[in-house]
């Protein structure tokens, strides 16, 4: 018997493709779930007072190792506090009036995706097709004319649910490889005695980031093989008609991937075809911690993107509100 | 008699300064007035289920104009989808095995307080120093060694308050070189009906960029005259014990500077002494026109910077959630 | 009678394209017309062993507006001495080992046409083609995979001829708007003195930048209204068999265009179809006051682009040896 | 014996040292030696017309692995041809009106010393100063106020000289480690028949590159353990009073160094004291093996560094005319 493959592929997109769903022009995707009662109901889960941070630092010490074009982020200073110190009049931009007052600057040069970040519905393409059916042309070198991160920019607000699979199956991490199934997704939900809803942003650990701190080096955390979301997740993720996932892992979904024939086929159904909101390389370490102490696992969630203007991507400081 | 000059500010730093309040090692300045319950009192406040960015798009129509070494951030495709509809092969990083699947990725150069922002306790230097006595050199070619961006990286959440200055005068905007003192909080508070707390974030509306707007062009925003806070207004903010306060301007404070010796006192006494966090061109325009139509001034905020390390400031989209 | 149009355009091409001249794979283009005798007879005009940059400095002044997503470079220090002297430890990447050695380094952001310059032969599409009829979609975003301007890396040497334009006709310049056209050039040769042949790289010298300078302000220099070549020089330049030439203005032809339904006529049939190399914003002020005061107009020309791998511009620093 | 150290170095710089030799505002150091009579002198050497660069090409496969905060260069598209292809109409800069021309552009983001380069001589700093005594506070955040690499934009033009180390060793490369000595450079000149004059433009071949293209890989070649230049050849170098001095190496000088106390002691004596322009990452293959074919190991040299205002370095793309 053959393996998944393409035809697998069209096969969930058949059954669960969202173009056209929310109007011909639509490019926000699943965050046409939430509701503004989704909103309140989730601030009425804020009970302890703190808030919890999802983000890597950034900076050259993240995981980029170069492939797929990304790198670190490189940060540079403009203006520094040293220059002052050692009396050199050169960056005084204010003229020398000023005995007393000096600024300091400083520019960064950033991959959008290349540490904790959001895939925009621009960042896949099928069949020269973007989400909702747009073509793919329409992401030129000028950028996303469709589809941006922007369509994100006032949104990202609703209840998050972590999902700590490893925990859930007495592991410190999952194996790169290894398949997360809805078996697995129930299983943890389960334990953890939290139930998903429509509109839910979903954040689903594997402990990959803690192995990589672990070996004390990221390797090929950044683009090579991981666990992931498996094919057999899909009917689950499509069903829950979650308004986002997003998990500790590059890329999202298992590498290698389950099909022969094509790459990252989740990405595809996902992305280009529910018009799901992606998220990846979050750092759930803090948060599971936190959810494991208090035995909470659903929380106010607000992570929007930068509303960088016909973006594919945009670095996010995604919090988690308890 | 004499105007107010550095004698002025030295006088405001020895009233308000808090270096060493928190400790020698401190770097979180005045966000530690922020208590677990004040984030559970904020999130009572969500009662219609709305999130409001407080973002302007990043893009290259951004207010820079060259001043000060900032530009608008620079976007560009690493990867693009008319390649694909073009059938070009070059960039299937994929090695010509997948047929179907083809994604796009971009990168930005951003100088971090190009757009709406965060300035950090190290983007201030006053006679050699920087918060809570730090040298001025901690802030090298490297970057900020201390008091970087990073150290509010986890907080920024807390109850949220917009001070509409303009509407509580009746007009669209101030014009440059007005000065908001004590007595225009308090009025604009007044008559919002919501009292200003220990730990809040407060926003303060000039109408600036309603102005740039009605303009139909930037001008000087970024790094000329402007509306903003003034030494009258520096007891009511330190007396206030606030998280943190951010404006619609390009520099908080209103320019020209009221001393003439002496450039952006208020950037010295709050940044340097009081460790206060300030938030630079923000879009106050949408909520503050949700503010006026249900009459709610406060609300639940959630605006972490993202984590660069050693930044001295970060982009941010500083979100409102009622 | 009609003005000059797209057929006009045609009919130049029709009479002077070099597609497969040099084979089917050539991307060297009028490069191929220098000869080894070429180079050592230029060799041969250096008498007086002095060296002439035609480049402008590459900084924050540059000529660019920010016009065709255009910038002028952004220099950053990654290391600088100022950390020393405060005795900043951050960036001594020397491990502290070392009390006496410590590096500066610096990267700069470029737009690879900001400056003096060359187009390659990648720079221009016309009806989706680029020069030898190359497809349009071998310039992906990965960059031009055929016409790029590494093509040029180890040529660029020969006999250096400037036209000064401007002295001929007694003027410090020309007005924007004035097309040049072969009797001028040859006006030029014959007071100076001076023929043109096969191989040889031409300058031709409007005065723009001498322009700009007595403004004190580059204007609209960078995609403004220029002197330049108009289609009246086509004939001479085809028919001179030239390696390369060189202007002094932004655009080389003159803007506005004498085409009204074609932009650039000159680019379409120079780059496109003759394969001429192009050079723009070449600072030909010291260079012309020397000729004028030895009266010499050749020598030697030593001015290759840095290999950028499959850019469509190069930066250069262009040597004139006399 | 106690081996080399500061104090070895210490001697040297009393030996050598060019301190105010030139004057007290001299920037240029040993481009001061090349004279008008060298320029004709070396044009004299051109014989058969053929010109050899000496530039890798700048592209993400370059040497560079992230030391010392250097990377390769990343090139990217601001306008691309497929977009024309594809007939995306966002990037038509051109407003609609041209359904014929379209340009495509480029920018890079380029550590100035990340390729084959000139350091200047405000690239090392020795107890604070740099060449002719300069404070080391001038190389600020802003850039090298003094000593920067526009100081030999004009200049870079003379009599070149390669030294074929490698060659007449016998040996396809020296390995890392290996120290350079003067008996080494003599003994290439005279079985090379080629005399070294003062002013001369010399490049000392190791075959470092050769070494790294045989493996396949560049391994640790940028910033590891390197042949080249050791402390006994700087009796040599001084001696010979040459222009500048090259290298097919990353550091110009042996690695691991020869001084337990001093990283880089030759960087010392001869950037900060003799005030000598040092280039490195030079490719000399194609050099060597011409030279190697025809015997000839003089020639016309012309490599000017693009003038980057204030910067440490600069890209060259550097040229040997026969």
């Amino acid at each position: 018997m053959a393996g998944p493959d393409i035809g697998t592929v069209r096969e969930y997109i058949s059954k669960y493709s969202n173009w056209r769903r929310w109007g011909e022009h639509d490019e926000r995707g699943t965050l046409n779930h939430v509701t503004s009662k989704d909103i309140t109901y989730a601030a009425s889960l804020v009970k302890k007072g703190r808030s919890i941070s999802m983000a890597l630092p950034f900076d050259e010490n993240g995981p980029q190792q170069g492939t797929y074009n990304r790198f670190n982020p490189i940060h540079l200073m403009t203006r520094d506090g040293a220059d002052v110190v050692a009396n050199t009049s050169v960056r005084d931009f204010y003229g020398g009036v000023d005995r007393y007052f000096r600024g300091t600057d400083d520019i960064v040069i950033l991959p959008l995706q290349s540490g904790t970040q959001w895939d925009s519905l621009a960042h896949v393409v099928f069949e020269n097709k973007i989400y909702n059916g747009y073509d793919a042309d329409q992401v030129s070198s000028k950028g996303a004319l469709r589809n941006g991160v922007c369509n994100a920019a006032g949104g990202m607000v609703g209840r998050g649910v972590l999902l700590d699979i490893a925990r859930s199956m007495g592991v410190p991490w999952l194996e790169p490889g290894t398949a997360i199934g809805a078996d697995d997704l129930d299983r943890a939900a389960g334990q953890q005695g939290v139930e998903i809803r429509k509109g839910d942003f979903v954040f689903v650990r594997t402990g990959a980031i803690a192995q990589a701190r672990a070996a004390g080096a990221w390797g090929d955390y950044a683009g090579g093989p991981a666990p992931g979301l498996g094919l057999k997740s899909i009917d689950w993720v499509a069903g829950h008609e979650l308004a986002a996932i997003a998990t500790d892992t590059w890329g999202m979904e298992v590498l290698p991937n389950e099909t022969a024939d094509v790459f990252q086929p989740l990405h595809i159904v996902f992305i280009v075809h529910l018009g799901l909101w992606v998220g990846e390389i979050w750092d759930l370490e803090p948060l599971a911690t936190d959810c494991a102490q208090d035995g909470v696992y659903d929380f106010l969630f607000c992570g929007p993107p930068l509303p960088f203007t016909y973006a594919v991507g945009s670095p996010v400081n995604p919090m988690a509100i308890k």
